[in-house]
């Protein structure tokens, strides 16, 4: 997908880790990589998309520090939801609409036992959590309030209604490309006076008067995010992406679901398409299919430290011929090590 | 030197971009990386090495958030020093030290035009001036006050004392491979406690306790410059990088004060080894000058737009051979264009 134009962009005799980010050549780049993104994910035009940096943790600041005036309200789905909203809680009142972690993360709410407020300046959510596998199957009703979502493992993984946001972020290491980079779409009419405190690059004012480029764009990163969304608009879109994903997802759950060897970690309605969680029938043999799994070349199967088990992860890059190697692995390991 | 290891590293089945910045493999990169930036820098035990987010102007906002108390002074010598200090007024008291713009930041301050504060929490300088093409040769007296060093488009060029500064932070694009990564070394009993609202991403106690990963850091961008220090390495070190640069800039000042047709924009005793910074006789042959330059493949020569005229980057990445290319076209453009 990267190949040797990177050492040569368009016979322009540079690299494009070299290229200055106001020269001509990477401002062609740079702009259609927003006109690709935009229809690719078929962003109206009262949005802005911004590139900035720190990935989607410097999100978990800058949100606050542009948009919470006097309360937010956080959906708290897991590791990644509370530590966005204990970053909010510097800059203001915020108000825990749902916090699911007596029940270790296992599930997304459901609409009516969202405590939402009326007076909230946004309502802020993830919508894929890595950790726990388990993903929003539905956008809650707000009343209008703003919703804010990090997107950060599940944007470009299937076709979102972005008019139903307020904004959408993403750290671009899952399936935009590479790390550093984070990716903002904002409704223009959010984009206001930041607390004078904000740093720079953390302005969205800023950020829109300047293009993204108050100071050097990550250029390579948002050059490769380009070519993900080349591949995806070659593939059929988001529609043809959101189909693999979903059989991705079905052939591994049906594995899990007709096995009794294994235990899903998600509740059934709240199961991601991006990460798979389960659990052996104990923590010897969990690191067993990791390491035999391995050995295999089928690699990162370790559960996240909080939760230990095993996790598929299953980004827009794997192929449905890998989930199948590991569905033929997992029948294979249960059958060896059955009780 | 960015070779299809890049797609399969070390055997790993897995590219550099693709890897959990968690994993041994990756671990033992950066790891690598922080120890071959220590020996090719002599950086001392008593100093941390970060990679952060955001390029130079992210540090613009951590160092007054993460060091001002009281007052920070500022030596204003081109138009990134100028921001920093205004970034920095935001956080605190900044007492400017001296200030180059009425004399367009045409040279470097001496010792004694310095205004410095006694009861200073840091002394803020640039080293190299990009866009006016001056540079320090000296490390100022401060009296004990920690110098805070911006090295962006001077660091790796040459031998520099570690010791003699409290700071030192650089982005990435000039001398350290791709842009969006900062690296920062800092003095350890210099990091302490940030005002509360710092983000997250900016604290330098977070970050070290962390190892500079609090989230998923520039994975790729540090590999590239894990590509660069061994470059360098191979080269000799920064002793050979040194002379080579030393070279490189004697050719070109060379070529200027030997014909009349150029006019150098830097003060003799200023000049930057990085960024050589001259003017045609007229905008119209400076803007000649630049396109036929780039007919013959010299490419970016074009002054920055708040100075205009003519600059040459001469970064590690320059060689001597593209200098001698540069300075053969000079010399024929001065003759076929002499007034």
């Amino acid at each position: 997908m990267l190949s040797e134009e990177r050492y040569n962009y368009e016979g322009s005799g540079m690299a494009v880790m070299e290229m200055s980010h106001r020269s001509k050549g990477y401002l062609k780049i740079f702009e259609e990589v927003k006109a690709d993104l935009r229809k690719v994910m078929n962003i109206p035009e009262n949005y802005e998309i911004f590139f900035m940096h720190g990935g989607a943790t410097g999100q978990f600041s800058a949100i606050p520090l542009n948009l919470l005036k006097k309360k937010a309200d956080y959906i708290v789905t897991g590791n990644f939801a509370k530590k966005a909203a204990e970053e909010a809680a510097k800059y203001g009142e915020v108000h825990l609409a749902y916090n699911g972690k007596e029940e270790n993360y296992k599930r997304i709410p459901k609409q009516e036992e969202l405590k939402l407020s009326k007076d909230a300046d946004y309502v802020h959510l993830c919508a894929n959590n890595t950790i726990f596998g388990t993903e929003w199957d539905y956008i809650p009703e707000t009343n209008g309030v703003p919703i804010v979502a990090d997107m950060s493992s599940s944007i470009l993984s299937k076709e979102i209604d972005v008019s139903r946001y307020g904004l959408i972020y993403a750290g671009a290491q899952k399936n935009m490309g590479i790390s550093g980079l984070a990716v903002v779409i904002i409704r223009k009419d959010l984009i206001g006076e930041a607390k004078e405190y904000t740093p720079v690059l953390y302005r969205y004012d800023l950020t829109q008067k300047n293009d993204s480029m108050y100071n050097t764009p990550s250029t390579y990163s948002i050059y490769v995010l380009g070519k993900v969304l080349k591949w995806i608009l070659n593939l059929g879109g988001l529609k043809e992406m959101e189909q693999r994903n979903a059989l991705k997802a079905k052939t591994l759950y049906e594995c899990l679901d007709n096995c009794d060897f294994y235990t899903p970690l998600a509740k059934k309605d709240s199961r991601s398409r991006m990460n798979v969680t389960f659990t052996a029938p104990s923590p010897e043999l969990d690191a067993e299919f990791v390491k035999e799994a391995a050995e295999r070349g089928l690699l990162n199967l370790k559960g996240h430290r909080l939760i230990g088990g095993i996790r598929a992860s299953i980004y827009n890059a794997m192929p449905q011929e890998g989930v199948e190697e590991l569905v033929a692995f997992m029948k294979q390991f249960a059958k060896e090590h059955a009780l």
